[in-house]
């Protein structure tokens, strides 16, 4: 569980050799620029980086982890680094990066075209990057976090598909085994939670897209929904997001080591709205942080 | 052009009868519900609700509007109604609801189902809903307006695709034709930037899948994605952005009368990065905002 070991050398790449001839390169939707910031300055030193829906969750685990790390100052604060734009929220301490993707695969995908190229530029090596999120669960307690082994699609497959150029391509969504079974200890150790390792399910909607019967729309029966979560159950989901899939496809493609851990907030068999009070669904969303925060904390060989 | 005539008794419609016998129907991503808010209230005279990418542009829209309809108060502000949350922002003056929607179909598709259903619970009428962004441009100057006159999908077909329990369904995504006209009279009485009426082709990732060669992945030359610009422009697409067709089907399977008027920030055969000063990208982003705050102030009887 070594922070460097065979990661040491391994600098983030690119799967596009057109980028390397950019005079300048602009992270539109970052509000960054190789002409304007010098990203190996501000980020050469990043070893982890942690993604995850909201600007505010993001924010309140870079001063979660700066404090367990020790990097926490009296007074200081991590002020957002994409201020310049409100499409994504970024935040930086030591060795970690923390960004905000925003919801569904078309939010995280431009986010983690901009992250992986900032990463090139920059010349980082060894990166883990982690996807902190919520979701719903199928047949689990709610609060129970969930450690993803594979991201799979509306109908169960291990795959994303995309349209390039007007034709469909299909990548595969696998991710680090190795990194699960660390993510698995570190829970071990832990011991605050329920956390199990289960497949995800990423959609392109939340309401019909998961089944609900609470949409603006919805053309099915409870029952059609219960079977079809019941055979999402049967191939090993355990619960239900709107990101994984494109997460793991895009980072494995550029060679770098990724997990998804996200804690559920109902359980689908159960129910469509989340209902739980505030402080509840508050206490549920830091679960995947302290997991994070602490697999982070032992990477760099401090527990 | 006036606010009634036969839109003036179309109550909002859900195409879901589950929410009608729902205790209580908690808007998740907004932080509202009928159990602890007067939606009808707070939202029933609400005739126009405008939505865009981010909170920022959003806030200024209904400032923007709601100087021009002269409810502007010395001092007044207006808050960000969805404050309990940082999915999306909502801002309101008079009949005007000016909601962010973030990057993408999923994302836009969240803010939708949960926006009809406010509208219906709060027995709203008559509503006419304007989306106004930024796209990427195919041969028109940056700039230049677009309204949409069909909505397509990335092989160029007036069709949204999704997943539901698993299998594929498709819905049309025809805009109103008669809204389409008096946006295009408002323009042309304006007279401040070119407008034009065009197809508009909505995709699932903004590099891959529009084509851009400067992404953290691409695999294809600057000659295929010539040729499929150039297919996509035959086809009579003059713009491409991320959330018009889902935003299309489910306003018209729900009976709003619905627009998209977007600005381009590019021509894509020219180019893939969006370069241009911050102050030429705000002022193009303003375009969109001056024609439909003209249009609803025209609407309103005060031309």
């Amino acid at each position: 569980m070594d922070l460097g070991g065979h990661h040491k050398d391994n600098f983030v790449q690119l799967c596009n050799p057109n980028v390397a001839t950019l005079k300048e390169d602009v992270l539109y939707h970052f509000g960054l620029s190789t002409g304007t910031h010098d990203l190996s300055a501000m980020f050469g030193d990043v070893k982890f980086v942690c993604v995850g829906g909201t600007p505010s969750r993001m924010q309140s685990f870079i001063r979660y982890l700066a404090s367990e790390l020790g990097f926490d100052q009296p007074g200081a604060d991590y002020p957002n680094i994409c201020e310049g734009t409100d499409r994504y929220s970024m935040f930086k301490a030591g060795p970690v990066l923390s960004v905000s993707h925003g919801m569904g695969i078309p939010s995280i995908a431009i986010m983690l075209h901009e992250l992986i190229k900032l990463l090139y530029h920059a010349r980082c090596s060894g990166v883990t990057i982690i996807r902190i999120g919520t979701s719903g669960g199928i047949g689990l307690d709610p609060g129970s976090v969930v450690i993803t082994q594979q991201a799979v699609d509306a109908c169960f497959k291990p795959e994303f598909e995309q349209i390039v150029l007007g034709k469909r391509i299909v990548r595969s969504t696998s991710l680090d085994e190795q990194l699960v079974r660390e993510l698995v200890e570190c829970s071990a150790f832990l011991n605050e939670f329920p956390v199990i390792v289960g497949n995800t399910m990423c959609t392109l909607d939340f309401y019909e897209g998961q089944g609900r019967l609470d949409g603006a729309l919805c053309c099915y029966t409870e029952k059609d929904k219960q079977e079809y979560l019941q055979a999402a159950y049967s191939a090993g989901v355990r619960n239900i997001e709107m990101e994984s899939s494109v997460f793991a496809a895009m980072c494995r493609a550029c060679g770098l080591r990724a997990a998804v851990v996200c804690v559920t907030l109902l359980d689908r068999l159960k129910g469509d709205q989340i209902s739980s009070p505030h402080e509840i669904l508050l206490e549920y969303q830091q679960r995947p942080q302290r997991l994070v925060g602490y697999f982070i904390k032992k990477s760099l060989g401090m527990p």
